[in-house]
């Protein structure tokens, strides 16, 4: 996870200091503020600008336009949002008791969470 | 597809255009030379060359340190392989007629292609 203000340098080492493809952005609260993805980050390194002159705040998807999931939700659920929306991973949330309009990160569902499970029903589709 | 005296700047953007997140490099025959990921790319993008002197060739995975399918293998054991080996994309090659030794590119499997998979299944396992 990264804070906005983050640099676009910052938020690439950090991907590889979590071995994500997909970081989440929080706001000073701890809520989900923003995510930004590998391919964000290789956009942003094709500008003129340098990356640590970027701040992940500008080149972010930003709450509410976010597709999340909620820890509830079926895995098939979640596979299809990933699927429908192009996306590599899901933040799964939930509303803060504090105050509903702000949204708890509890995890991440991601194509290799898909591939995982895929290889773990363990059939042998021959596609 | 780039060929392996492309800049990583190249590179990007052809990722964008074909919309893929792994690049397969070809040599002069159409062969399969390596494989360039966003990982390598973001890596690269962090260095202090500038993206436009850092060819493909110095970054990517070369042949035969790559990991493949054939075209009759099961989509299980695609799936598994991208998990064991902590990979996005596999190439799906199979032996040039001209040359055994050299592989031709016939497609490719992602995390995307065994998500796919997964909500086709249509089965709601609750994960």
């Amino acid at each position: 996870m990264v804070s906005e203000s983050a640099s676009a340098y910052d938020a690439i080492v950090t991907l590889f200091l979590e071995d994500v493809g997909t970081l989440f952005v929080v706001n000073q609260k701890g809520y989900l503020a923003g995510v930004i993805s590998r391919k964000d980050l290789l956009r942003a390194s094709l500008g003129n600008k340098t990356l640590e002159d970027v701040p992940v705040g500008i080149i972010m998807s930003r709450m509410p336009n976010i597709i999340t999931c909620a820890p509830e939700e079926s895995l098939y659920a979640a596979a299809k949002k990933l699927i429908d929306f192009q996306i590599d991973s899901l933040p799964v949330v939930r509303p803060s008791e504090e105050d509903p309009k702000f949204m708890e990160l509890t995890g991440r569902v991601t194509k290799t969470t898909i591939a995982k499970a895929f290889v773990e029903l363990g059939s042998e589709p021959k596609v």
